[in-house]
């Protein structure tokens, strides 16, 4: 099939771009390298090396055999996008190309407008440039678990049919989303979802868990293929973090209690079932939404495997808890379904230990590059819109 | 109390500010005059001549002795908003800054993209504002019946308790909006909650129906306090274009079959509503969400009423079914609660007949502006992207 995939140099990006290539799709994708940008902003950088698009590109051609099409541009300038697409004509539209970060959208006021300018005006072009260009592309778009929140009931995916009344109806699962970067992805949704109900369009909406991990099988070992990983307080997702902290002997550290219940899925969970979407089109009209996880762990059990993990390696780490810079619940239920993409054939790897024990083993030849940036291991930007660094706090403290 | 108007000088702004003058509250604005713009742009001016904002604002002097603290600027310009809330203080604040049309938001791309990034924008600075330079205030934020759509379950005030699975819970009623402009209140609506919840700001969402009428009381005989009144296919509302439609004899237009039901009230309820808001504001934190109409009508019904009362005053006019431009059901269940104005002491004006009387009244004055506009009574931005007038059908059609 002909991909075209936004934000291509990202995380899951480049890494999709790959998968794809393996699988013979044809692909073209487009990138504004702000992620580069913005981890540099905080005063971070990737753990692992990233080599530049142009040797990104060169390496894809010897292994591949394939030229892959890429321009550099931006999803809110309207005209860059409506003529790539207009000439690549893709069946598939992957959009990864929005900023994803919770605690960047919530640093100040310029952040949280810049994210959801960005987010909301770059996926409102994709919808147009796809209605005017390439109305039976199907749009395979990355949306967040966390757009749900943490309700008191079970999480369906997408839909559920409720009694009110004594009437029923099928009803969007409502949103309450925790950040403005997760609300930017809420809007997203609501636009998306309209634009299939209006125009035809045709969208997979994925809510997406936190992925980790530092690889997937097709990088082998060129390290112009390899993927970014981030630790900083704004890009480096939970067990990415752990890991990168648990390299330099650094104490893990939890924010409040630990018992924050999320889905989470390796890297090459996420890129898989993002390939079982592109490769299991939904009808004309049709807006689907997928929950995108293997299983749900509390902060405090997976910050218990990767130290049990690492203490197999020998590397011994300490957890630590630190005061919550997120307004967020503690303890609450967590019940999210995930059935569709099994449908669909999605085999969950399942092997948390294992992806951990891979990701330490990569991860110590970088222990310099972590170590040069341990200052950012401890968070200071604040939900409560203040900048202080978290404090440590006494874990039974937390749990009174 | 100290109230700010964000959108002063628009239909409701102009009305509200009058009607808190002559009640001794302390008032301030900003309009950056783009509902004057938005309009000419589209080819059509307001059927009620409406003054310059220096006469406006010279008027208000004189019949209230008091200065209105009136600053032109956008809620875009992050820097403006927050230094006049800072100097001004507001208790309260009233948001009515926002592109309010549903077909302008449908013409095209830059259109879709303008009104959700000024709509989106502009209410993501005021809660920042609120935030960092007057966190007592009570935001009044005017959202829509339209945000809700039209399920087929009753519509409760913002939040519903449901059963799932056996568990409970009271969450947000999810949205459905049907306009990139309808979403972006929701977006609106969405950013609010959250910024009550993490910062304990405290707002009322006001999910409004469409307003009718051409005055309120105190605007008295000076024209220069004249509220501006829409008949164009973007700013004109069903009521408000069915009276000048009949003053200069032209059908009134309904759009496919005319079962759709929405919720309506006059300007005068929308402002006594509104000063209720303020007047009784929440506990600091709490989000609260009002439905703010009188009573529910179908379109079909509103037009019958129209013609009936022109009649009554010897002015004949014919109903006249045309395609519907917008994609939106025409049968639908349609039961939205409405007890919490009502609560604190909402009392309905409820005689539509004679609201419409009057408005035909002042209208008759004006029959020369509405005809030189009379080509703009047809609309031609449709739902489905494309530009195209809608034609006439036969109305028993629309009924198969």
């Amino acid at each position: 099939m002909r991909v075209f995939i936004a934000g291509i140099d990202g995380y899951l990006g480049w890494s999709l771009a790959q998968y794809l290539a393996a699988r013979h799709h044809v692909i073209a994708g487009a990138d504004m390298f702000l992620r580069r940008q913005w981890v540099e902003e905080i005063g971070s950088h990737s753990a692992m090396p990233i080599a530049s698009i142009d040797e990104r590109l060169q390496a894809l051609r010897e292994k591949y055999g394939v030229s892959l099409q890429f321009q550099k541009g931006d999803l809110r300038d309207y005209g860059f996008l409506r003529s790539f697409l207009a000439e690549f004509q893709p069946e598939a539209i992957v959009h990864l190309g929005e900023m994803p970060s919770a605690p960047y959208s919530m640093m100040d006021q310029s952040h949280s407008v810049f994210t959801q300018q960005n987010n909301v005006v770059g996926s409102l072009n994709l919808l147009w440039a796809i209605k005017e260009v390439c109305p039976n592309a199907h749009l395979i778009k990355l949306g967040t678990m966390g757009e749900y929140g943490t309700p008191n009931i079970d999480i369906p995916e997408g839909f559920f049919e409720v009694e009110y009344r004594g009437r029923r109806d099928t009803l969007p699962f409502p949103r309450q989303a925790n950040s403005f970067y997760h609300l930017s992805k809420v809007h997203d949704s609501h636009n998306t979802m309209f634009a299939c109900r209006v125009w035809g369009l045709r969208a997979t909406d994925i809510m997406q868990g936190v992925v980790f991990g530092t690889q997937i099988d097709e990088m082998g070992d060129d390290p112009r293929l390899h993927s970014r990983l981030d630790f900083d307080q704004c890009f480096g997702t939970a067990i990415n973090r752990f890991c990168c902290q648990a390299v330099i002997e650094h104490p893990l550290t939890l924010f409040g209690g630990g018992s924050q219940t999320r889905g989470f899925l390796p890297l090459r969970d996420s890129i898989q079932c993002i390939t079982l979407s592109i490769e299991n089109p939904p009808q004309m009209g049709e807006y689907r939404v997928f929950n995108q996880f293997d299983e749900t762990y509390s902060i405090e059990s997976l910050a218990t495997i990767v130290q049990s993990v690492a203490n197999d390696m020998g590397i011994h780490v300490d957890i630590k808890h630190f005061d919550n810079p997120r307004t967020e619940a503690d303890k609450h239920y967590y019940n999210p379904d995930r059935q569709k993409l099994v449908q669909l054939g999605y085999k969950p790897s399942g092997n948390i230990h294992g992806e951990i024990r891979l990701m330490l083993t990569d991860l110590l030849h970088y222990r310099d590059r972590i170590l040069a940036k341990q200052h950012i291991l401890i968070p200071d930007i604040r939900w409560d819109g203040n900048h202080r660094r978290s404090e440590p706090i006494y874990e039974n403290l937390t749990h009174a």
